[in-house]
């Protein structure tokens, strides 16, 4: 329930408000040369507090390797690692401990498990996803060797597209700062691009590398769609206007290649050597600054009024995690691959 | 690779035209009295021929069941199935062996396997879904057991939106109609609805009920795009707008229920008892009846003319097969639940 | 619950009076050109009938392959297959159909599942096993492609210890004959060797090559015990007695081997390239044609009287099975190793 | 490779002289109160130094538990764990970086990665145990809620027969001083019994609780052998003798009982509510205090001289790691059994 992946596989835990948040990524190869100093950088990505975009909180979000290293280089064994908690205000809390937030997971929590830690929420926080961009990178830097690349942005804010990929508007600056200023938050799209994929990754079945790639992003908090490629866009095309045509291309080391990319990269499952490109939809935060009706966990009407530090958009810090994500999609999907010809 | 699930699990084989397709239905737990003439009209909802929208081709698709019912009910051990393959035109596909077809899985296969069976599609092939919907029937009388229904129709086809759901209005039916006449093809989206689930489904982090049906779905052959709840649209909404509130009601039998639904039944990655509501984006068929550009398995550049039958929109077969991964993902779900507390 | 492997996967399904045994064999590897009457005759190895040792019973055990061979070789997909269940004599368990037998799954099936098809031991007959040395048959055909063979042999049957590797000595055979004409029933031990296999295969904690063959071999109906190399005869030694110690040999392809085996080819879980050693222990077949007291499915005293055919040993038809299980375990270590290291 | 469990699961990393032991429990429901002091109490009893019999090195092995327990009861999120490593006389092993020891897994982690972590046995350490009996101690804990107990005790070491079980008698404790007095080391058998398991539990097929338990065993550093019940003796006998009869026993809660258990409380692969009952054999520790002939890395002979200090027997210290594996697998079955029949 909490690993992801089928060769190269992260397990998380840790809570918002516990000692820490950590892991085990097992099945990484041994003999990659890892750089850790850009594993922090790529935390730091997703740490709060560095932009007036998100939550104005600081900590440090500094991660200890704990095994599976070994003078620089990966062994092949499991490796795990923390990143402690800091700079809780548990006592935060205790006042909406008995309170069921709305769109939340404060309910459910109680339904499943009968109860719950109720601490800035527990498992539920967005800090679980340490855990993910730890892993990420490291798959990031697994793809790397084999000239793999994975980046994302946010091409939607508050209703408002981007104009140049990779940048973020000041028209998206202005609508996130438009709703901190109304106590309000907005939603928003990432979109995730992988480049030099090799043709042949991903199963024909089950394990369609388009359905892997939608499990992981809708695994990510807050997203709340999917779609590869042209995705809902594809849905109202003629079937003539929606194919990929291939033809012969001396400079591509395929020696073939596609004049339109209508299908994101992936056809009946699988990678066919063009970017693999998908855009994920983020709601947008449900803690926000005003007073909202709700119940308690005695299901009696109440008022709920947050306090504490809350991101008015998820956007920006969710896109270290979307290519987290993705990175360890890929990467698992390359060595699976291995397994695909007796004579690999 | 070819299978799905945690504790009810369908593995699955069959080529379109190989012998047969078929697989077994594991985790199926005891006592289950089974409805074998109702697993067969799932069966035939998903066969072509059944209406003027899809392939006009006749096969039986009669099932045999091989083990696991005894004496009428489910005997915990697992139910081994077969659907005979007939009607076979191999020959059809003997000028196509070595074409490549645009926005189909050849070049994909070549690429992972090194060589591939040419007929039909092979595995990728839609009739590799019969399997899923023997499965899926399965799931679903599992889950009536326990007043869960799943339900879906098709919410959109070429443009068109339903009128009202459950039918295919007369304005979709034209749509279809009127890419058949013109040689090609259509698109649309699936909507499909989980009735009666109760809280508490779902896991909080890799194992989010709306991750599982996002990969279920997205496994779906020409699935492009998925959303949970109002979706992409959440992306555009302000926070204050997309709350689900939660009230107090005496009627349920939460004691509490909410005003509006945008989460779809899932929050934190676990239902909260509300109707579960997801939306798949279908691709227009590849096969059309026209003359394309493509290249041959050596990389020349050629032109394909397909011959056979296609349909010109898999959407009204697409909807057995919806309800069948989510009756899957569903009752694995419900069975994986009875873990989650020491007492249960 | 009925899936073996993690790269290489069988599933199977099946009762021993239902309409048939099969499975799928999942994760094999496309391009291995398959010899499908050596499938048969691994088969036709485990069947009853073929000598004076084993069951009356003709049953021709005729497997149909369905799925994932396409001219004659291996396509990466599932193979799905079936072997049809003949000369069923249901009637003879009527009356037993609510006696609990000694030492039999009876009373186990009856406590885990609340019913059983109690028709000769439903999914607990040997029958089950013709699914195994079906995917075993697939996955020696896999080895050999690599030089890598499995054979095994009975190295003890009732209390005889067998004087030439490979052959059932008269003295054994004797003992088999005595058991039958007492209407008893003997066991025995099954010697398993795998010969080629290079070094590196395995994993180091819970994956041990050691562990994977212990639950591999104990999973075979009436295994009771399992041991590496010199096994329980290691417990009593001096570790100085119990090295095998290493020397340079230029003719080995590793440049050293060991001067003695007592690890039996594993090593911390990873095979060293010396032969892999190992043997199973079978206990004498439970049904046996006396009366014997029991109890009844409402758990009152009675006896039981056993018709039908019975072995008076099951070790000469489980060295097939060893074999299969065995070669199951080898070639998927061989796939997973292909991801050990980042540059394969 | 890392994880071991289906429902409860442990992911275990950490090499002897990395920074630290732990891991991740996963699966482990909500609401059990946890005794955290017994826990650490288990973990004394695997560490080192703790009598004349093993190993004198002190190490405190204080266990840090860091998230999934609040206010004294899991929550049914993951329970992360460390264990720092302290006292890393890593100096020691710089010159034998190089040499291959014999009966070690140098040879065969250099063979599968291509390089090691040489210092003390890196992740083939026997401190890797660590994490198991962390595990284990929280699966003792939940067995016991349902009033299931796991006991294990060394009942041969050096040859000698144990007189009273669950003691070391005066012949054992002997037969290690002897073998440390000649730089020598001897093994052992450790015998498990589970006691108050109720009948149900495990799998017809591959997941037979047999064999679950043999992988469990097989798994642990040095074991070499399994058997459940009267095991290799069981192959000796005929059919009549190894009958475990019923018979009515209304002093039962199953309201019968068996007059023997020669099948160790396992039949058909589920248990039968009897006690479970196994035997493990260890091989004697492979580090001893004398010069023995080997090969470096490059295959060029030479000799090993081991400095460090080694356990003359490591089976004190595997009693502790036989009940934590033994309580994983049981309270793994248990969870799943849940899901055996429709109406749990």
């Amino acid at each position: 329930m909490n690993t992801f992946g089928k060769i190269f596989q992260l397990t998380s835990f840790g809570e918002s408000h516990g000692a820490a948040i950590g892991g085990v990524v097992d099945g990484m190869p041994a003999g990659l040369s890892v750089d850790i100093d850009e594993i922090q950088r790529e935390l730091d990505r997703r740490r709060p507090g560095t932009s007036d975009m998100v939550t104005q909180r600081s900590e440090s979000d500094s991660v200890e390797i704990l095994s599976g290293i070994f003078e620089g280089r990966t062994t092949g064994t499991p490796i795990g690692f923390v990143v402690r908690n800091s700079n809780q205000h548990s006592a935060h809390y205790d006042n909406i401990r008995h309170t069921v937030r709305p769109s939340h997971a404060d309910y459910t929590y109680n339904a499943k498990y009968g109860f719950r830690d109720h601490r800035g929420g527990g498992r539920a926080s967005a800090r679980e996803t340490i855990a993910r961009v730890f892993a990420g990178a490291l798959a990031k830097q697994g793809l790397a060797h084999f000239g793999i690349t994975v980046s994302a942005y946010a091409s939607r804010i508050g209703g408002v597209d981007c104009d140049v990929p990779g940048t973020i508007s000041e028209a998206m600056h202005q609508a996130i700062l438009d709703a901190r200023a109304a106590n309000d938050s907005v939603g928003g799209v990432v979109t995730c691009r992988i480049s030099g994929c090799p043709a042949g990754l991903g199963n024909p079945t089950f394990g369609k590398l388009s359905a892997r790639l939608a499990e992981a992003m809708m695994s990510i908090p807050a997203a709340k769609g999917f779609e590869i490629g042209d995705g809902f866009a594809l849905a109202d095309m003629r079937g003539s206007d929606s194919l990929d045509l291939w033809h012969s291309n001396p400079n591509d080391s395929r020696g073939i290649s596609t004049a339109s990319n209508h299908s994101g990269g992936i056809q009946g499952g699988i990678s066919n050597g063009e970017d693999i490109i998908m855009r994920i939809a983020f709601k947008p935060v449900a803690s926000i600054a005003q007073a909202v009706s709700t119940v308690d966990d005695m299901g009696r009407d109440t008022i709920l009024e947050v306090n504490g530090r809350h991101d008015p958009c998820v956007v920006p810090r969710a896109i270290p995690i979307v290519e987290a994500m993705a990175a360890m999609v890929l990467f698992d999907a390359l060595l699976l691959n291995r397994c695909s010809r007796i004579d690999s």
